[in-house]
């Protein structure tokens, strides 16, 4: 059996001033590979039920995972968790990027921060040394002056800076951390946490590359990329056009959520804002992640306008500043998207609150004078981008969209609550549960809300028995093929269970889904099981790995079980089950009593209580947290 | 995703003596892989519930799987599903040999008899050519008689033959069916069911070998063997003194079953009944199962009592008819074994029922005049014997016992029900729970009545971390291990749950556990993976294998549950329970508050009712088994 090596964490008093470098037993990968997983176990431990996203009590921890650093594609994943402000159950995030590999070349597995610094602070990481330093100055500049203040005044470029703009200073419930001025650990508000304990950001020095245990098999499965990339035209697209490929395929289908999900139809901007005009105009290069060679990320550049250090825009930035906004200009959205990597807002809940927002105005529940001269009518690409930079601020109507769509439908009231898409007051991601039901079930089951990328998503099955994608989903145990994506059947609820437990083990070993999903792109199951032992000598198993990554699932509902929530938070906006009124899938709407089966379905597949929706005792047990009873 | 060549099924409907050819689409196997899998598959069809095991309605099923005949060691396993008349439930019975290959060969997956013919008749099968032959002429012949009979009316030594011996054609509730006049379909009383059908015999053709998918990994896989062989020391210990190896072992460390489970201790005859005594003193020779270079099987002769066509003593028949009953001469259990052989008794039934009434007459609920002379005392060999066949052939007090224990106890009355050392009035193998109770938890739970090869063993975990065993096992997510292997804690609930999975994949797979087991012998998870690869091309997962095999079992719980089962019969017998009073061991026994935790923890892993302990309607949907809802 592998002999893990012992996993270094460092622990940060932040109220002290403290800094605490510690061991874990090797065994802990076992239970808790490492990224989200890992990030969970240590977060768990020192958090006290109760403590508020907000308190110096709750607990923020960075980990990554033992491949982490190892030069194959798709490994530069960065985990960051704290309970989260946004939806008040444990948060969950993940970014690209170098900084992951950076932190486990120094040789850590994990930073836990707790407490709150009198006043503002920056750690820096550099090999066995670790140390806080003021970060006053700092305080209330955006994400790229900041980088190149800390470049400057460590006199070193050969570092990677992970940071909180304005927005997390400012507490916006989803301010994001960024790194590298274009990578966002966006989702869950995690980067109001950083702001809560007064941290501007980590620093980690770029360190020794990491050798894998077996080099040559660790060679042979690395150069097999390059093969797998010429041969494969999804990959070849996402390369090409970045994940904003589909967004016209999208709306061509009626599947693309326009005007805070009203349609599916985008018909007069789709073309402009899809990933292949992107490409054709503004975009100046395409950027990658640490050793890998999808090179999926955008950077754009419009002169004047937009500054290429801050990357480009992902589908889901287009979506959610875009459509969902109603704005058909591409300038404007590449914009939006820079404003939210330079003041640290996550791009979908910023789009999807201003959305709402743009309902609201429309519907007379926003009047002209909270709108403070803004026309807040879908299609104002200027009105959008005044107000990303409001919410970051927290001036004028900003202070209350920085608090989601949920918290600010509450105090506007008169009906509002109807136009928040989200669910346990986070903002869908930019795809419809019309079209992907048992994804649309996972928006309501997931531990920390609506999210696109904690399990396969439907469309998958419709593809043909013998296609690479349908092979490796079959080794999931998931066979069955559909002639449509829109059923709901018990088959379909297992893929949602099944392939969630998949993406819990990639989120658990800090692997991209891009290149390590289960169904597309590059690498497979088989070849996760190869980068295991190849890379760290660990001979497991897929039966293994997905225990794991159903342990993860169910701390996180634990942590949630015990904060109070019920299976009353795992529902969908009421918009959803209506069917759309226009566009080519008029008609076609989330069926009720679908979902409401198929959710308690899922509850008693996944072991949960019916009722409530929390793990049982055997669960627990069978998953080895006692701990947790 | 591999294209599966369509299943090949023989129906054979007694009562019209006609014999019907069908197809099944090749996606069955990826649900019902092979053997007991699919044989469920096939009895369900066709079985209408509340019919009773000896009933014209009972269907019987022979099945193997796609790997069957393929030239590798392990693979020869002959699965038969019937409904039980020893336990009521879905009954099921592995032997080995060559008629499994042979059957495979031949081109079929399984042969389903259903009905009864008017008069005895059997099967013969060469090719597409499927026959019934009068058998009149061959009832009442002991095993070795027909073959022979069998092979000169054919003309033909190039066949096997699965048949009933005197035992079957008398319904005894524990007969079994011989192939090879040495190899059973021991368990289950599958032989009553045969002899309820006036099915004497089953006659296979051999037919051409099996071709692998791909024939070069096929063949490094399968030469890997005799490295492996040579290396490990577990097997060739197994090939030296076969599974009997073990059993003086067992006695000196306590947990040797000896006088009806009444003391683990037996100094007195293990010696002389172990495996390393037969090899030195009766052996003629070892032979073997189709392509199989383990040879763990034993041939012995005893000149003038002994003959060695029907082979010799496996270590549960050595302990039920030997340390069960009190014996010390090894002549004495192997002219035992002989005798189950040539009449079709299931040793280790046939071996504790004689123990149990053996306890009744020394306590006097058995009386004298119904031993009818017999001095019925524990260590009586030649009782035993001469017991043995009155069993058979239902004379006098072999009638009574003929039912097995559980139902003699209920008629000679006075209390001798907690003489029935029986779980579902199955006889317990000689694997005492006391020394292993997470398989004592499996005999109390496991569908069709106690059984040792339905999960592997808890010695296993107390093997050091870097052994080869324990890392197969963390395969399957077990990783913890004991200093003792007394514990029952709910890591040990899911071993038991999870390699009774394993074992159930085995099963479905018609593959050897001793070859293949998870934790020890020759290919673990691994090589399965391979196996299923190189041989068919197919590309599975072990979480897809194991999903089969949890499939497998929930449809006999399922089974089981429309006939009236709930967790009231998953019990043991009350005297696990008392300490030891004796030995080495003494003191030792079941916990009793650990065994009901145990098990309730159990049903709720395994997605059971807790209350009756049957499959959950989410259970059977998330294996795909809605159609048994």
């Amino acid at each position: 059996m592998v002999t893990f090596p012992e996993a270094k964490i460092l622990e940060i008093d932040l109220t002290s001033g403290t800094v605490n470098m510690k061991t874990l037993p090797g065994e802990i990968y076992r239970l808790y590979p490492g990224g989200s997983a890992l990030g969970l176990y240590l977060m768990m431990q020192d958090y006290i039920p109760g403590t508020a996203a907000l308190d110096p009590g709750n607990v923020l921890v960075f980990s990554v995972s033992p491949l982490t650093g190892l030069p194959i594609s798709g490994i530069s994943r960065m985990n960051v968790t704290a309970r989260s402000p946004l939806t008040g159950t444990a948060g969950d995030s993940q970014s690209g990027g170098f900084i992951a590999s950076y932190l486990k070349m120094n040789g850590w597995d994990a930073v836990v921060f707790k407490g709150k610094a009198e006043k503002p602070v920056y750690l820096t990481i550099d090999g066995d040394q670790a140390q806080l330093k003021d970060a006053s100055h700092l305080w209330g500049k955006v994400t790229g002056e900041v980088e190149a203040a800390i470049q400057e005044e460590l006199g070193d470029k050969n570092i990677e800076v992970a940071q909180i703009g304005p927005a997390g200073e400012n507490l916006v419930k989803y301010a994001c951390i960024i790194n590298k001025c274009s990578r966002a650990n966006g989702r869950n508000g995690m980067g109001a946490v950083m702001g809560s304990k007064n941290l501007k950001a980590m620093v980690v020095k770029k360190g020794k590359p990491m050798a894998a245990a077996d080099g040559e098999a660790f060679m042979t499965l690395s150069r097999s990329v390059r093969k797998l990339l010429e041969e494969n035209e999804a990959v070849a697209g996402l390369g090409l056009n970045g994940t904003d490929g589909d967004l016209e395929g999208f709306s061509d289908e009626g599947f693309l959520p326009t005007r805070n999900w009203k349609t599916g139809h985008f018909p007069e901007g789709a073309n402009n804002i899809t990933g292949a005009t992107m490409y054709d105009t503004v975009l100046k290069e395409r950027d990658t992640c640490y050793a890998c060679a999808v090179r999926c990320k955008r950077v754009v550049e419009i002169p004047g306008r937009v500054d290429p250090i801050y990357g480009g825009p992902e589908y889901e930035t287009c979506a959610a500043l875009g459509s969902y906004c109603g704005v058909t200009e591409l300038a404007d959205v590449c914009e939006a998207n820079m404003l939210c990597n330079m003041y640290g807002l996550d791009t979908i809940s910023c789009g999807a609150t201003i959305s709402f927002a743009m309902e609201c105005f429309e519907e007379g529940l926003l009047k002209p004078e909270q709108a403070e001269g803004l026309e807040l009518k879908f299609g104002n690409g200027a009105a959008v981008n005044a107000l990303v930079k409001k919410i970051a601020l927290r001036e004028g109507l900003g202070d209350l969209l920085a608090e989601g769509s949920a918290r600010a439908a509450e105090k506007i009231g008169g009906g509002a609550e109807k136009f928040s898409m989200s669910v346990k007051k986070q903002e869908l991601p930019a795809h419809m549960p019309q079209y992907k039901p048992a994804l649309g079930l996972v928006y309501a089951v997931n531990p920390f809300g609506a999210d696109h990328q904690s399990s396969e998503h439907d469309v998958f099955l419709v593809m043909p028995p013998d296609s690479r994608e349908r092979e490796r989903l079959s080794k999931l145990g998931i066979w069955k093929g559909y002639d449509n994506p829109y059923e709901l059947d018990s088959e379909k609820v297992r893929f949602a269970l099944d392939s969630q437990k998949y993406f819990s083990v990639l989120d658990s070993l800090s692997l991209c889904q891009f290149v390590w999903g289960p169904s597309w792109e590059l690498y497979g199951p088989d070849e996760l099981l190869e980068l295991c032992r190849a890379g760290l000598g660990w001979e497991t198993s897929l039966y293994e790995l997905m225990m794991a990554g159903e342990r993860r699932i169910n701390m996180m509902r634990q942590f949630n079980a015990r904060e109070g929530f019920t299976a009353a938070e795992d529902t969908l906006p009421a918009r959803l089950f209506e069917p759309f009124a226009d566009g080519p899938a008029k008609g076609i709407h989330v069926n009720r009593d679908a979902f409401e089966a198929a959710k308690s379905l899922y509850y008693e597949m996944a072991g949960w209580d019916p009722k409530t929706g929390n793990p049982t005792e055997a669960t627990l047990k069978k998953l080895s947290l006692d701990w947790l009873l």
